[in-house]
């Protein structure tokens, strides 16, 4: 399937602000891409299907939770969390996605995971801070990622964590371990 | 050995401030199981004994992670966090304590874990709150312990992973667990 085809599908999939969004993600995404070293093909085709599952009904994205194998405690957890992995599975199905860097890309873009991919950490990055997200800590963000990927991505999952403490709900253990994971890695580097 | 015997070996196994604090979390701990139905003498016996490995040497804590198979892992992780692991070995090769529900408490109070036990729970509530305790959020969480034990340890983790955030530390996955049984219990409970 052309990009302009598959853009036309994921415009189609969700509303017009949710497509804003998605345009910038796309944007940020190949940016960082290359500051960083990263892939800037890999990094727009991920950005661009990234929500793609987004509004699907939540029986839907259930069904494919379930009758795909997907981890079964995601279950338990808010449905906002849902949307990245089934997305992962709906993009092979339905656009013949085979890339696994750009499927872990989509599949973890929410809550992270230990050990992320350059290509995991840009896309979920540029979903922290593309141009019209604004929420307190965000311009932080934005700082940070002119010059170290890693701490600006912790800084991302930091706000995550502050707003779920805040609302009182559960945060994802693998949220907590991609933020390790990449504390680990800043000091290493520092130490070398 | 005696109770009091083993005052005398924890007391001279700390500084005095430290002292004040066992005795603030036993007292605390025996009211707390009063309150929600523990067994006081095991809260009592896991709160004089929690902190006893405290100050020991960091390569005499290391060691016994090493040689008595203890998870590698907290070896990753700060300091702070090895003396609780070690501290419920110590209490058993130097006091003869078999009690596992004892040990477990001792071992989890300061990582939490999932699907804590009352006594667990108890024990680690009792160190956040104890009187000579003073931070952020303690009055807090001394109010919600008057009627929720749950409520107020997810409040005592939520104190921790936002000081942990804000110092820019890694956060064990075992306190994020510990957090989202808790929340879960919460819930479930208000839905019956």
């Amino acid at each position: 399937m052309t990009r302009e085809a598959m853009m036309k599908a994921v415009e189609g999939a969700m509303p017009l602000k949710r497509w804003k969004h998605t345009l910038g993600v796309m944007e940020t995404a190949v940016t960082l891409a290359q500051r960083f070293g990263g892939d800037p093909h890999k990094a727009d085709l991920a950005a661009l299907l990234h929500d793609y599952a987004k509004y699907w009904p939540t029986d839907r994205m259930e069904a494919v939770i379930r009758e795909q194998g997907l981890p079964h405690e995601l279950l338990e957890f808010d449905k906002e969390l849902w949307h990245a992995p089934v997305g992962a599975y709906a993009v092979q199905r339905d656009f013949g996605i085979e890339d696994e860097e750009v499927l872990d890309a989509i599949r973890y873009h929410t809550s992270g995971r230990a050990d992320m991919t350059l290509l995991d950490r840009i896309v979920c990055l540029a979903d922290y801070m593309e141009p019209g997200r604004d929420f307190p800590g965000v311009d932080r963000i934005r700082e940070l990622a002119e010059e170290n990927l890693n701490l600006a991505l912790v800084a991302g999952f930091d706000s995550t964590i502050g707003l779920l403490v805040s609302k009182n709900k559960r945060i994802l253990p693998s949220t907590v371990e991609a933020r390790n994971s990449l504390i680990t890695e800043v000091r290493t580097s520092k130490e070398e």
